[in-house]
């Protein structure tokens, strides 16, 4: 059996989590909470970052969310979701890469740290200006999300990948802690509703932050 | 034939330079100063990041040196970098990770703001308390490294790997930049040397990037 380390809120063992749903891979979660910067925890992964998944023996730790996501693409057969050609995996990684760099640099970061660390462990208000330039990059991240659904069913293509569940993983933490209005984004809007009735992301949208509430839409399918 | 947009400092386009190197893939460098943000640019790649790579006649667009990296391991038999069982494929990638964000963000990305970006377009001089701080993460890092080479030939293992290349082109760059001191890490140090002495290596190693000059050691392979 498989362990992920995660908090509820981290958006790269989200992305992690969808993926292995999506391969009906099993595992049970163990709460981590990286901000705590647990000895045992470090010893494993000395960048102290979620998430980490260790089998029961710990004979095989695995860290990266990019590196665990190739890992099980690579040793499961079921739902390919890095797949086609060479160039069609090159745009799959390049938009996971995307949301995992300049989508969570822009938006996801900037709100995590303003309305989940500073209410978790500063105790300290969020700073609106920072809040406001988050939700106006948001809104230029659905432009372009907008511009790739207008010529594709998924973002990377013709079919579901990795990129979509990348991009879900990011937009849901973002919209749990009230940063995304999707208003003016129809595509993306349709889009993320389609991801949100799956299977895979069911348990995640159900789960709650300690003392930090998610807006009344969050996890309906229908918003 | 492949064009590769970069710039000499680019610790990104280092590592990719360094894969198609061992690979034995023919490219002509084009140089692309992100910072002027140069629409045809942008067009083709929306992040405004460098490396990307195009065939000339533009049909295939490569983006993100992960998304590049993998492109070529996947395309190419020669010289595996990305090589072994999934465990150690997953080593691989968490080490490139490792440098591409820890490493980066610690040592070089400050590196290059107040020693690069700072001189070429801000013009303002650098601030003594970054650099140090820098320089004592880059000690810290070593350390770790150090730790791996007394377990292991490689970064990741017994055999070179795009752990090493990734390493060597933040560590490179960061040389450039004069934020390196190798005392106290003879064994970084000689793993260093042995890539510095690489047929790949040694064209990165003799550019230089106008009016930034690096250390006198900067690219001797005794040092």
């Amino acid at each position: 059996m498989w362990h992920l380390f995660q908090f509820p809120l981290c958006p790269f063992s989200r992305k992690v989590r969808l993926l292995l749903g999506e391969k009906g891979v099993g595992y049970e979660l163990v709460r981590e909470s990286p901000w705590q910067r647990r000895d045992e925890f470090i010893d494993m992964n000395p960048t102290g970052q979620t998430p980490v998944m260790t089998q029961a023996d710990r004979d095989l730790i695995l860290i990266d969310s990019s590196a665990i996501c190739e890992y099980f693409e690579e040793t499961t057969d079921k739902a390919q979701l890095i797949g086609g050609t060479a160039a069609n995996r090159a745009e799959v990684r390049r938009l996971v890469s995307w949301f995992d760099h300049q989508f969570y640099g822009d938006v996801v970061a900037p709100l995590m740290h303003e309305r989940m660390k500073k209410r978790l462990v500063d105790r300290a208000a969020p700073d609106a200006r920072i809040l406001r330039e988050a939700m106006k990059n948001a809104h230029s991240h659905f432009d372009y999300l907008d511009y790739l659904l207008d010529h594709r069913t998924w973002l990377a293509g013709a079919t579901l990948s990795l990129a979509d569940l990348a991009a879900a993983a990011h937009i849901s933490v973002a919209d749990y802690l009230g940063g995304i209005d999707f208003k003016g984004h129809e595509l993306v809007k349709r889009w993320y509703a389609g991801l949100k009735s799956r299977p895979s992301f069911r348990p995640l949208l159900s789960e709650r932050m300690e003392v930090i509430k998610p807006p009344e839409h969050y996890d309906k399918v229908d918003f």
